[in-house]
């Protein structure tokens, strides 16, 4: 008995140090989302994940049924001055002008070639598809991997001069850390292109390939010396957008969401939809009114508008993030 | 000292027990395949997941990059006589009948209302797709859904009387949970409705309707009473058979898998796609040559032909398992 309580002694300072870090541990535990400004939308986060993962509680969801999904551009990273696929796009016809002399006086590759991207997109959404046409196709998904691998660990933001993937929002990122740890599993939907965001959303958002929804052009199986490849065919297949946005989500992920996040009116019918089912249900806007630490655009934006999305949050009690007044910090600290 | 010694003695027999109930398990994890006869096809799937799950092995697969696709008709459930939607179809026809007295005149309805589904099937595809989209479109994907689940629940196999949940086989569904338990992440890629297998795949296989690939009909996006809904439109989308097997892996998946299952000409392009990817990879297809516990049949089949797979098996070496010599039992017993 003497030894035992000798070593129970013995013990004592040991266990002080261990209850010490605990209780620091559990300090952090109590703040999953570091980087959120205590408030309403952190708070509203916070309530909605205690209420679907309580046993008991009558909002309880199955971890099964624990669906979220993400809009990227705008929601998780930066998409301006322009979406980040543009900058790879731009880089793109560059790349490949000298195979297509006729790109020289051919638009809107002219005017990029120019350098006047303004006069490029002056030809709408037409343009943007021969674009996105002329980049993205002509080589097999494994080629075209490769492509946007290379590309994604070169690439400079225009402004910062920070790769993109450096551009990605630190509290959204915590975001989607509290979630996985509380048995939520994230989709990325998103307008942009599919096979242009798998080559980098698992290292950048722990996001896995099959969790990536996108827009898609056709593929064609095809046998080369007797390897079967996928040939990225220069045709629309799916168009991940607005009423696309649920579609693809019911398409791809066969259940729908309980909680969905975005900040455009492309996202709108995403959240109509995650919000109009039965039990607890958790939509949110980012807004962008941090002209100082990111961008300020919202009703009158071009590419990423945010107006029926904004009335219809405020009618429905959705959060809106304000990222000026809400986020500590925006971006989050360059990956090695 | 002495307490501690005691303590030690009597902790003795529980530790022979614990030993004992340990050695028994491990026997058990030994036969991860308890329905699979020792032999060629059994050894194959072991080896396998034990050189790419093995740390340090020069052929390890990291967990995430673990997938697995399996079809769906013949390889995991029975298929025969027919394919278990056909007959969802068939009483499809006869429920809305009521609602469409034209079909009384009209093939291949008419055909089917007055029993002779042979007639119904000789229009070939066209009549096989207007028979799918008559009977499969026009609702929600909720309301399909629960059409689907209601179905499911109550039809039986017309030979056995049985469940068509409890068609399926249970070698396969040890196979599934033996490669869950190996950190693999298995998918249905069927040519098979998607939204006719999700409302139940998940109760039969443990595989979430996330992780369903299968054909697809278009959808469209609308308000109901304020109410966003997913209307199915009678216009085929995907035909996921053949080479559209891996078209829709790398669309849903975005990563070609390293192991896939068959049984069928149909799945032949899912396993050249597989087989074709660097490092260990691993291809089988299930041979129905049990006319005794299941059915026989494989080159000169019409709906599910196996015969140019059959050839390339050879040539390749993938897996070929007899039914009816690898498999201890066929059928899993139905759960309650």
């Amino acid at each position: 008995m003497k030894t035992i309580r000798r070593s129970a002694f013995a013990a004592l300072p040991s266990a002080l140090l261990v209850a010490a870090v605990l209780t620091a541990t559990i300090a952090r535990a109590q703040d999953p989302l570091p980087s959120w400004n205590d408030g309403a939308a952190k708070q509203s986060i916070i309530t909605f994940v205690d209420k679907v993962t309580k046993p008991g509680s009558p909002d309880f969801v199955p971890a099964p049924e624990r669906i979220a999904t993400f809009d990227n551009d705008g929601t998780l990273w930066c998409e301006k001055p322009l979406p980040v696929q543009l900058y790879f796009v731009l880089d793109r016809v560059k790349t490949l002008a000298p195979q297509h002399p006729e790109w020289q006086t051919k638009e809107p590759f002219a005017s990029i070639l120019k350098g006047d991207v303004k006069a490029a997109l002056a030809g709408g959404e037409r343009a943007l598809l021969d674009l996105v046409m002329a980049t993205h196709t002509g080589n097999t998904t494994e080629e075209f991997e490769q492509i946007a691998k290379d590309w994604i660990a070169t690439a400079k933001h225009p402004k910062t001069g920070k790769h993109f993937t450096a551009m990605v929002y630190q509290p959204m990122l915590e975001l989607l850390a509290y979630l996985r740890a509380n048995g939520f599993k994230s989709f990325i939907v998103s307008g942009g292109g599919i096979e242009f965001m798998r080559p980098w959303t698992e290292k950048t958002y722990g996001i896995p390939p099959e969790q990536v929804v996108g827009s898609t052009v056709k593929t064609k199986f095809e046998m080369r010396d007797g390897k079967p490849v996928l040939v990225r065919l220069p045709e629309l297949n799916f168009n991940d957008d607005k009423a696309g946005k649920p579609i693809a989500i019911n398409r791809h992920i066969g259940r729908r969401p309980i909680a969905a996040f975005g900040n455009s009116d492309g996202d709108l019918q995403m959240l109509q939809y995650t919000g109009a089912g039965s039990g607890a249900r958790f939509c949110l806007y980012v807004h962008h009114d941090d002209v100082e630490r990111e961008y300020a655009y919202d009703r009158q934006d071009h590419l990423a508008r945010l107006d029926a999305g904004l009335d219809e949050a405020a009618a429905k009690g959705w959060t809106v993030v304000s990222m000026k007044n809400d986020w500590k910090t925006v971006f989050a600290p360059e990956k090695k």
